[in-house]
């Protein structure tokens, strides 16, 4: 256990994605990182663009997207497309050896579609499984994978799939081979212990405290999930989890939530 | 170097992409392919669709078209993303373990921005160099790399790549370590006798024979590339070329043809 070697997962979302200097200045530095990496990102607004474009009306049921066929058709041009080759192209630029993939490269990351409850959600795909023996032979040849958030059924399908999660399950799958870092890069400093205060940070959060910030309704809303998603990592062998600004990748800030069991 | 697997390249173009029952029964056959193989693939007609749905359009020079800016966007997204993605999700249906890749991943086909002389092309790439090396590492991992035809120039541009092209220099960059087949999937049975007769296939052609076939006149117009490419990619140490219809892939026929030295 103690011999193992170092990786660390980044999750990038739309608000380092939307602005094309702020991701190219993080492309930089994830590429300059030293040791084993991975990066996921998530969508955007870009595919809302597309979609636009083309005159797709956005399907939503109770207040939910729903991923309907013409729409997982764009995600999976602008996510695994665009999105994904630009920032591969980014980081070679920088010198670094990224790969682009899909869960349905090499069956990456296995997916459902989500079982129809109250709510058909369409083609949105819950995950089953993380191929980790491939991206191990990827990260031990030099290889930064680089993830987007298209998952497949292995029945010919292609999923949307939650980027979070996906973040979460390449964490936990490659944690029986490597000490696990997840790093959620958002467009806050951390936990917030008052959301009008940018820097009110909580920089430490255990499973207890995690309850209290729950009970205290300090932890709500949007932020439930990606906390839900962290403990679970943590809960299942993730090493550590972060949450912070885009600053988390060059370490020019002490400044971010720290999360443990 | 009698020793050496013998690796098969296939290309397929927007004959067999544009008809998803045709596509579908290709990549069947094509993943129940016994021994090393790589797939890549052309457009097809999407991009087009794509382009025209989004109210972009097509930028023609003398015939040509040019890829602009917005362009390389459409054909990223839809070569790299919609078409890359949906391929490979139904090999890895059919049991073969499929990778997506373009020029960019794991700085697999380096190109250039294709120098202007009397046509500026726009982001259209010429081919430098192959990574063999990775390649080889996929194949030796189970894995088969299915390739779009966008590649990048390591300044973080992606280019719109020819198709055959990347098909001719893969096979021709992996002759080092395998005994490559390239085979050129398209339209027609081969290399025709007559424009008029369909199974007026020449079966076997080699340098001499092409000389007079071009002075023939009978390999004229689009033919006349494909066929350099097959020559440049045999006199660079590609052991056997194959062009016909898509029961290349399956044996079905004996009639297709044939190109040596």
């Amino acid at each position: 256990m103690m011999n193992k070697q170092t990786l660390q997962i980044f999750k990038i979302g739309g608000n380092v994605i939307n602005n094309v200097d702020a991701l190219n200045a993080f492309l930089k530095d994830f590429s300059t990182l030293k040791g084993l990496k991975i990066l996921v990102h998530g969508g955007g607004k870009k595919a809302t663009e597309v979609s636009a474009a083309m005159g797709l009306q956005p399907k939503m049921i109770l207040g939910r997207r729903v991923t309907d066929e013409a729409t997982v058709d764009v995600v999976t041009m602008v996510y695994a497309g665009l999105l994904n080759k630009k920032i591969v192209a980014q980081i070679q630029k920088n010198n670094c050896n990224a790969m682009g993939l899909s869960g349905a490269d090499a069956n990456c990351v296995l997916a459902h579609k989500r079982i129809v409850k109250d709510i058909d959600y369409g083609f949105a795909g819950d995950v089953d499984a993380i191929n980790g023996e491939i991206i191990d032979v990827l990260l031990q040849n030099g290889v930064t994978p680089v993830f987007c958030a298209i998952t497949h059924d292995k029945n010919g399908q292609l999923l949307n799939t939650n980027a979070d999660t996906i973040a979460s399950e390449v964490a936990i799958g490659m944690s029986t081979l490597y000490n696990t870092e997840l790093n959620f890069v958002f467009e806050l400093k951390g936990v917030l212990e008052s959301i009008d205060d940018k820097n009110s940070v909580i920089t430490e959060i255990n499973s207890e405290k995690y309850k209290q910030l729950i009970e205290q309704g300090i932890i709500a809303d949007g932020m439930l999930p990606k906390m839900h998603n962290c403990f679970n990592s943590l809960n299942k062998g993730v090493h550590k989890v972060k949450i912070g600004d885009a600053s988390l990748v060059n370490s020019s800030t002490k400044l971010y939530t720290t999360l443990s069991l």
